[in-house]
């Protein structure tokens, strides 16, 4: 328990302690400053490391006077656990340091009303894995009706691709509707707005210490360099990707952008919430065993959908879909340790998605299209509105909380709304 | 001409000015420095910098004092051309200020022996395209035996996708071949180092200013975004490629390394050298419209190979095959302006693959897969010896160079050596 009051349903207890980058709204310098989420505060772990009060239990507490977690990551899972007992002792309810001093907390706690988030990391490469066999299945039945759904290398590996890392914005960064060139069947090529502009429920990790050029990431030894998680949205131009991605996959149908939630919700942290992952038929190659295979969270995700009607309207989102994070086929390990089983370097906050999390459940879809059945059957929102895919105007809040005995480890909003697309040609009307 | 002395063939004469960072082998604090080639010195522009000898021309000379480029990437073209001139002048044989000054020659002037050239630019994210129609028509035959060997989008769009940018090394790193999964016709899948290691030839660029998420480089403006050009050797692991690459695309055959050059030959040095890119037809869409075309540019290429017996014998590289930049169907600004199209934000010193550059001619092939007919027909050495993909201890060299009347813009070399596999489990003989 903290001395900071917050109740059962918030995302932030001190069980939770997920890092976040914030600029401090009335900083006149606008220092992008370190910080840890615990109720509705923010632990301001900038002036925290330059009080001292974290030099025990760091070898360079400097690290958190960056704009970016990436030198924590880097520094090992054995100095993020001893970071997190000192914060969970500086917080606790039993502990006066922060708690009595009134100047102290009035410098070091931050409202969170009073600040606006930052991307977390400095991503050097982002890597989106398609790791639900559910989504998998899902997909390939739409994108090649007369073929195998799953492809045959799916069961034997963690199937994914390089992703656009420059692209990644934080959660509350609207997306622009894009344009881009798309094919419809017995017609000839145009370039056109996007008119199935999706998104993909997903989550993803961000890399620790990693590995040098050749010196791949063992299974065993993955854990240690799983920093943590975020809420990941892959917005998708399901017209654009359609038509681009034989054969090498896609990329403007996903460089327009991807939203990540702010806050890191440590591997620690979801450690309570380790579950059995799906069973792995076959079994996975050695390099890729599952061992025991503790390897899954069990995190509820759901998705949800404000139109602009509803945001004129003042009403709150709806939604649309729920899934979890158990799902997943692939384990996080199995997905660093199969990235990296070439020799790839993994560097400091690189990060991982997990691909769309749709589930075996009714109503567990990960991505409209899903949702919509390829947008043959719109669903029908409680206002009587419809939607195949994404309206400008619209936007989508992803969450997900684990949930304990008495509190939840919460991983906070990943938010993005939907702007009509620019004017591309200067003679345009 | 300069008053520093070289010949005909020197790859780095006035003409030419590419940029590279490099470190001084007798600087004890191993400081990477920015520097420009000219003949087989360097000229150490972070010294130059410090004394002010850069200052008319630069808004910020300290950002040759940085370990790249990316800064001035950023600082745009007129820039660019401005440090061109001045450099130009500095260097010439009728300008007294390095030629006479006999301690500045010794401070700003490097022998290219005395140095180690280092990565040029932090680079954020790779792309690599796949713009070569020969290529791309060899491939597809080999991948796809019963299929056009050319997909449908392939003369519409330039056909790309995201790469691994932190496994990108400077010319001279060893590669260590590769372990994965691969999967042989009617065989279950393996984890086996790869048997079917390859290179790809390529250049790629890097971007300049480059823009803002949600805000597109239009063709008319692509130039101001494209800095200059290195070398690429995308070495490629076609049996674990072949497995994992339907439908996201090729990912672990890939992300075991990439070569660059060290020296990036700026567009200006190019100009000379353009020439009309290959006729498209069907003219593309109009956002790709090639205008006049003259987007392509005469770079002569070359594969060199030496193996192990060869080195220890002393012989030089064997050229194996050569090529051109000119027949790249897809121009760099053409390439540019599609990665953006959709709004995907382009960063300084990102950097963007041509795709192998096989050529229309016979011999003209970019990678040793297209050489040896998919492994059917070796290639017989000089020596003897035979290859269809490489061996450990096998060299490969890539050489480019754009030939003027009695002088030659160069590229340097691109290089690297294979070396065998590491034991990926501790139990292994
Ligand atoms: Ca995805
Ligand atoms: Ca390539
Ligand atoms: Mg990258
Ligand atoms: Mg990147
Ligand atoms: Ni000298």
């Amino acid at each position: 328990r903290s001395f900071i009051e917050y109740d059962e349903e918030c995302e932030f207890p001190i069980q939770n302690l997920p890092y976040g980058v914030f600029i401090k709204n009335d900083d006149e310098q606008q220092i992008p400053r370190c910080g840890v989420a615990i109720g509705d505060h923010i632990l301001d772990l900038y002036t925290l490391s330059k009080k001292g009060l974290l030099d025990e239990v760091m070898s360079d507490p400097t690290i958190f006077q960056e704009s970016a977690f990436n030198s924590f990551m880097d520094a090992g899972r054995k100095e993020w656990s001893a970071v997190r007992a000192r914060l969970t002792e500086l917080l606790s309810a039993d502990n006066a340091t922060i708690r009595d001093d009134v100047e102290l907390r009035s410098e070091v706690l931050v409202s969170m009303e009073d600040a606006t988030m930052q991307l977390p990391v400095k991503i050097g490469d982002y890597t989106d894995f398609y790791s639900s066999k559910e989504h998998a299945t899902n997909l390939g039945k739409m994108f090649r009706p007369n073929e195998e759904p799953l492809q045959p290398n799916w069961v034997h590996l963690p199937v994914g691709y390089h992703g656009r890392a420059s692209s990644i914005m934080v959660s509350g960064t609207p997306l622009r509707r894009p344009n881009g060139q798309t094919k419809k069947p017995d017609e000839d090529p145009t370039f056109t707005t996007c008119k199935l502009l999706d998104i993909e429920l997903e989550t993803g990790f961000f890399v620790g210490p990693g590995n040098d050029l050749g010196d791949p990431i063992r299974l065993t030894d993955a854990e240690n360099h799983i920093f943590g998680m975020v809420l990941l949205n892959d917005w998708s131009a399901r017209d654009i990707q359609k038509w681009e991605y034989v054969p090498l996959g896609p990329f403007n149908g996903k460089n327009l952008g991807s939203t990540i939630s702010p806050w890191i919700v440590t591997l620690e942290a979801l450690e309570p919430f380790r579950v059995a992952q799906p069973e792995q038929d076959p079994e996975p190659l050695k390099y890729l065993s599952k061992g025991k295979g503790e390897d899954a969270f069990d995190v509820k995700l759901s998705v949800g959908l404000k139109t602009a009607k509803m945001a004129e309207e003042g009403e709150d989102y709806e939604v649309v879909s729920t899934s979890n994070f158990k799902y997943m086929y692939w384990s996080m390990k199995q997905q660093l340790t199969h990235h990296s089983v070439t020799g790839c370097n993994m560097r400091p906050g690189d990060f991982l998605g997990s691909g769309t999390l749709s589930g075996p459940n009714e109503g567990e879809l990960g991505s409209f299209l899903e949702m919509s059945k390829a947008g043959k059957e719109p669903l029908t929102l409680k206002n009587g509105e419809e939607r195949k895919l994404l309206a400008d105007g619209d936007s989508v809040m992803l969450r997900g909380y684990a949930q304990g005995d008495g509190f939840r480890v919460g991983f906070g909003e990943c938010e993005g709304t939907i702007l009509p697309p620019i004017k591309y040609f200067d003679d345009e009307e």
